[in-house]
């Protein structure tokens, strides 16, 4: 059927990861202490959020790293046909999701069956950001004369799903250490784009 | 009066199908357990929520069919008049309604009523959806010379509507299979398609 | 100091505008009813939400409507300085408000404060529009050429205005028929607009 | 890397603006009163929330001023590398936060901590917004041959850090009066404006 002009894919999926990631300050809830409180009570009353923050922040910004590389595929692909568009409502399906994904690990965070619900979340996203990107390579819609540049790209899009499966597989013998891999892996990657220039 | 560039309401569209199924998700609600819980009923709590997570999944990718629909109409729309752009705000008003309905659909879904409300909601979305398609073309606000598209997405966008009439109807007699219609007439547009070309 | 170009101020209006417009279904609650409960019951609850659905329909369409004027005005105008971004910032300031007013309305329509404070909330939406585009006008940051038609959306504009402060007005005297303006203004708009051309 | 176009990180800045001031509404809370009280208990009603009214007009100015500079910050900017991109979205990080913190602001006013975490996010705001803009400046990614402009936009960049680190001072010394400094520095900035032309 037609293609459709990239920069309508593009604003949906600006807008989906915009609300997205907006959404997730909803899961953090105003203490409910009242103003005759002392200072302590209410420093107290935040410190017992600070879990709630960490899982805020470090969604955001993994949330922020899958629009990155999102964008710098369409930074190669010159237009879009039928199932580039359903691969794309799929992984911002599970984008849209996070909201869930990040309260349920802020409120049971020690526990592996959130640990496997939010990594999976993350690893489902990964894994159609590969989709995504390996079918517009397959099908020829990508851009002539940057293949340096697109196979850094292919390597990082393919090292987050890495990231994250690493995470899951750890959620299950270690609960309390999922968390480990996500930066182990962004150094090795790192590692491996110096060495590779 | 003036004629409005496709361009604004193209990026109100966008905004408004954005925000609407990214609040899906705020119907998930994280389940109340505590973090001693055990892993089996932390999972039981999880699976008490399926139904609501294949209503998310299924009015996901309605919302998106309906979005993909109406962007390749405006593939053929060169500009908007008043009319057109009142169509429009009517198709986005029952658009913004999703999360209710299914809110709805999900806490009630054996319910012959939530079945009418959901599928009516989807109904009217396809109803303007024909609407907006048929009033551009009768007012000749469509780009010429590419009459095969054109009518393929015609009979894409009427197949939309029978679609959810037939879901609306099954709800009446046998409300617990009224979902079959969507996955049955969908396969037979799809055979009529590889037939016709 | 810099002059702004207006596809940023649009953006942000856009975007203002669809979540504001998207949001008004929250007050829309999904009825607290058991699913063993009977089709009578379950329509009676949906029944007791009419006036929630009234409000919602109207707040969207009115809010829809600023839109569309808000956007006829950028067709004319040309580029922004500071204080038109100014004017802007305060008119989506009401604009976000709207769930608020509408949620006001919704559970309290026959209540006179309420009704002060929506209409209230429509008038400041629309002498913000008034003064947006007759600022426009003084400081010359409009197209030249189109006389007739600034001129109708100049009668047009004012014309929301003068709707909703009589709808004001109204509600002091006759809280019951303080809606009953807005279509009466919206036909005598229509019939001085078809005599002067 | 690839530079990616200054558009899509606009484009994505637009909607964590708008999502976040228009969900600073949702801390309006309808009041939850009966139909049949009376027109003073009503009034009463809203009058308690004036706190929230306030906050709620702040934070939004506060928030539209931010908009502001950092899009004219974009009108310098030619091209965006990666580094610049995980600026952004720590800015867009606390952006996104303001709901969370005019909430506690709403709630808890005159609270010494309250008022340290919303000066110290708003603070947060102006740093990130600082940086962003000497970064770009120091990896000449900024236009040419429009000095004075840049400069007086770096001096404004600056007094938005300088406003809120006096508010955030003088949180611990006199909680009641923390908002003193806002309209003093600005009137102060626009002084010294005045003089140097």
């Amino acid at each position: 059927m037609v293609t459709l002009s990239k920069s309508r894919i593009e604003a949906l999926s600006d807008g989906v990861v915009a609300i997205a990631i907006t959404l997730l300050v909803l899961e953090l809830k105003v203490p409910e202490v009242m103003s005759h409180h002392s200072d302590k009570e209410m420093l107290t009353a935040l410190l017992e959020l600070r879990w709630e923050f960490v899982t805020y922040v470090v969604t955001f910004l993994i949330a922020g790293a899958f629009w990155y590389l999102h964008h710098l595929t369409f930074h190669f692909i010159k237009n879009v046909d039928g199932p580039l568009v359903w691969i794309n409502l799929m992984f911002l399906m599970f984008i849209a999701l996070l909201p869930f994904s990040a309260g349920l690990m802020e409120h049971l965070y020690v526990h592996p069956v959130s640990q496997f619900f939010y990594f999976g979340n993350q690893l489902a996203i990964a894994l159609l950001l590969n989709l995504h990107w390996q079918y517009a390579k397959w099908r020829k819609m990508t851009v002539e004369g940057q293949a340096t540049d697109a196979d850094r790209l292919s390597f990082r899009v393919a090292l987050s799903a890495a990231v994250f499966a690493a995470c899951f597989v750890t959620a299950i013998f270690f609960p309390a250490e999922s968390w480990i891999p996500l930066p182990a892996f962004l150094l090795v990657g790192w590692v491996l784009e110096k060495m590779r220039r």
